[in-house]
Formats: C-alpha cells, sequence, structure tokens
C-alpha cells in the first residue's frame, strides 16, 4: 500500500515529561500508527529507563532513535508548522480544532517537511510561551469531571485520527477500498430499471428520486460488497415484478 | 447540553486483565469520557494495588465500584448486545466495525440498557469461544509494524469514538439537518418488514445483511427526506408482495 501522505513526516514532541513509561508507551503509539520521529525537550526523567523500554514494547528502536532538545524551539527548527494540544482555552479559543480536524489539516502540510504534534507536561500541559511557538491548537474534548487525560493515551488519539485521515485520503485517492465509479454507475443503472418498472420512480422525472438516492451513497461511499448487497435488492424487486400478473393495460 | 445518550448505560469489560496499571489506565480514560461502568473479567491481578489506583488518579472511584465476574457470560448478563475487540479478523471478518462505526451503532441501541465493549487480555486478546459472545466486532486498525495497542489505550480509543458519536447524534437530534434516532430505528423496522416478507432477507439471520444497510445509512447521514423516501420504497415492496398471487405454501 503506498502511502500517498507519509505519516513518518510528522513528529511528535513531548515537553518536559515526567514519566518514563509515559514516553515509553508514547514509542508504542506511535509505532501502532506508522510514525518514528520522537523529539523530547528537557526531558525529567531517563527516557532509557527500564519502565520507558518495558511500556515500549516492541518500539524501543523509538526510544534509542529519539532526539534531545533544550528548548521546544529547537525541536522546531526544521518544522513547517507545529500543533500544540492544550486544554487550556483562553486566547487560543477561535483556533482551536479537533483531533479529527487537525489531522486532516496536519496531513497535506507533512508533504512540504516535518510536522511536529506538541505535548506538554503531564500536570501541567504546555506554558502559553510554547504554545506561541505553535501555529495550530488542538484540543481533546473530555468529561468535565475529569478533563486531564494520561499523556500516551492523548498522543494515541492524535495520531489515531491521523492513520484514520490518512486512510481516508488513500482510500480516495487511489480507489483501493470503495467501489469505481463504473460498477457505480452500473448499479445505479440497475437501480432505476427495477424501480421504474415497480412503480417506484415517476417516468415522467425519474431523476428526483434518483438523485437523492446517488447522494445518500455518494456520502456513504460504498464498497464492492456493499454494491453487490444493492444488485441484489434490485434483482429481488425484478423478481416480484416478473412473478405479477400481467396488467391489462401493459 | 443535555445528553440524550447517556454514556453511563455503556459498560467496558475487561477479560483476564493482567496488568493493574492498565485497570487503573482504563478507569481514568473512562472518566476522562464520562463512563462510569468497569466489568472485570476474572481478573489476574489485584485492581485496588497501589499501580492501580495510582494510574487510576482522580478515577479510583470507578476502580473501587468495579464488578468482578468469574465469566464473560455472567458479566454480559444484563446486556443488550455486546461489542467484542479483536485484531484476529477470520470468521468474523465481513462484521468487522472500525471504532466510529462501532461507536456510532452502539450508542442508539444504549437506550434499551447496557451495552458492553469487551476487551481481552493483554497478550492474547479474546478468546474464540469469547468472541463468540459478542455480536458485533471491533478492530482498531493499526500499522503491520506493531499491530498490538495498549490495553488503556485501545480503551482511549474506543470511548473517544462514543464521545465523538454522541456529539454527533446530540447535533442531529437538535433539529437541523440529520433524520433523529427513532426515525431512523422506525425505517429500519419497515425496511426488515418489507425485505424480509419479499424473500430478500434470510430469515435465518436478517441481521447480517441489515447490519451492511445500517452501516451504509450511518456513514451518511439521513436527512427526513431521505428517510421519507426510503419508506416509500419499502411501501413499493409492501404493495408489490400484497400483489402477488397466493404462494401455495403460504
Amino acid at each position: 500500500m503506498d502511502a500517498l501522505f507519509n505519516l513518518e513526516n510528522i513528529c511528535v514532541v513531548l515537553v518536559e515529561s515526567q514519566g518514563p513509561r509515559n514516553i515509553g508507551s508514547v514509542c508504542r503509539a506511535m509505532k501502532n500508527f506508522g510514525l518514528r520521529d520522537l523529539r523530547l525537550v528537557n526531558p525529567q526523567t531517563d527516557h532509557l529507563s527500564h519502565g520507558a523500554r518495558q511500556m515500549a514494547v516492541k518500539a524501543t528502536d523509538l526510544l534509542e532513535d529519539a532526539r534531545i532538545y533544550a528548548s521546544l524551539a529547537d525541536a522546531l527548527h526544521d518544522c513547517v508548522t507545529a500543533f500544540g494540544t492544550t486544554r487550556r482555552f483562553g486566547k487560543y479559543r477561535e483556533d482551536m480544532l479537533l483531533p479529527d480536524e487537525a489531522a486532516t489539516m496536519a496531513l497535506p502540510l507533512s508533504t512540504d517537511g516535518p510536522i511536529a504534534l506538541v505535548f506538554g507536561r503531564e500536570d501541567s500541559g504546555l506554558h502559553t510561551a510554547e504554545l506561541d511557538l505553535c501555529q495550530h491548537f488542538v484540543t481533546i474534548p473530555t468529561d468535565e469531571a475529569l478533563p486531564s487525560m494520561n499523556l500516551a493515551q492523548a498522543v494515541a488519539l492524535c495520531l489515531y485520527e491521523l492513520r484514520r485521515a490518512q486512510g481516508k485520503i488513500q482510500i480516495a485517492d487511489n480507489g483501493k477500498a470503495l467501489a469505481g465509479v463504473q460498477n457505480m454507475e452500473k448499479m445505479y443503472a440497475h437501480m432505476e430499471e427495477s424501480l421504474m418498472s415497480c412503480g417506484f420512480l415517476n417516468p415522467q422525472n425519474p431523476d428526483h428520486i434518483m438523485r437523492a438516492f446517488r447522494r445518500i451513497f455518494a456520502r456513504a461511499g460504498l464498497d464492492d460488497r456493499e454494491v453487490r448487497i444493492l444488485h441484489g435488492l434490485w434483482s429481488q424487486i425484478d423478481t416480484l415484478n416478473d412473478q405479477l400478473p400481467v396488467s391489462s393495460d401493459g
């Protein structure tokens, strides 16, 4: 499978992380979703310790390859743009993105160079001066009863959305999963014929209803199996039609 | 904001979890996304140990309220339906849901009673006999290089999607664009009856095809007019059925 947008061009930046196990868990999540570039800004713990390796499981290679920086500005030196994660709204409110929106925005930008996804401290997140180094702001919608997420889980959610966005864009672009246009048109032709002969479509204006169905199926994006199921339904209607007594004006 | 679908009616079931810290992390994720009901099937560790409490942070109440069961069947005794998470495809391949699809399907069902989201062992997941107790199957798309996710991260992803789906469905019900869930369910009931009586659905397993249609329409997001058009199509099939000569074995 050719990745149209290479997630390896997206880096995860952890600012002053305190827990070695969190850093290890982040590595595992990164490898789960096809990322490789981990950058640690002034880590407050040994990121190569036993706990970190234990949580990284088969992603210790990412842990060992992680680069250390003294400041967030240093870590972002070669990045095209940076997405900062925060639960603090304030002056960033208007620009706040949900993870799926951020992913859809980040992917196409990643063809121009590294894109950074920046996560703050476990207890106090990113400081204002650090958020000022970011061009976009991401927040994960959580419950008021306990809004603060585990660091590695927050990273995993954002990477999952990147992967989802990548999948969508790939499916759209190389047409593997979705039924091709020819198959869809064949299905629509069958549908129109069946629905016309059973009297559901108005012969004066069949397009009116057909267009509504075209919109529904276009929004859904059908795969081959789903197209076959629809053919089956139209064939069943054909069978019913064939069993009907011939009408007197037929 | 009134939650139309109460996520508290969705329970997380962990089967034979080995890590106390994972169980604690799951509690935190549950509270992050507004869930409360944790069920542990034959846990292989003390879920009230220090490590579990440490990772639960402010969600130790969920840890303390967790109920223990000897078997998955016991844990599911009052559940309307169960979604099993798995990376094994095999015989479940056709029915495999992505987390967002599972969330969209689970939410409306949760008005009828508890819905279970079932997660297996850290190292070997759910066994076949356990998957057989589930009606739906969920998989998280990950990279071949490291497909296996951390348990608590996998739970967090699924709960995040439930929360996202809740938001979407609420927007739908506040009335502007999408048809309400009740209207959709009424349409599905009509559809199932019509397609059953015309012989399109297999009476032994109508869910198989109905689920395919539910996925299509859930992805598309139907408005009221589109739901009326579908009702019209099923009514037309009803009319055809009524006109058929009564079959000899009818």
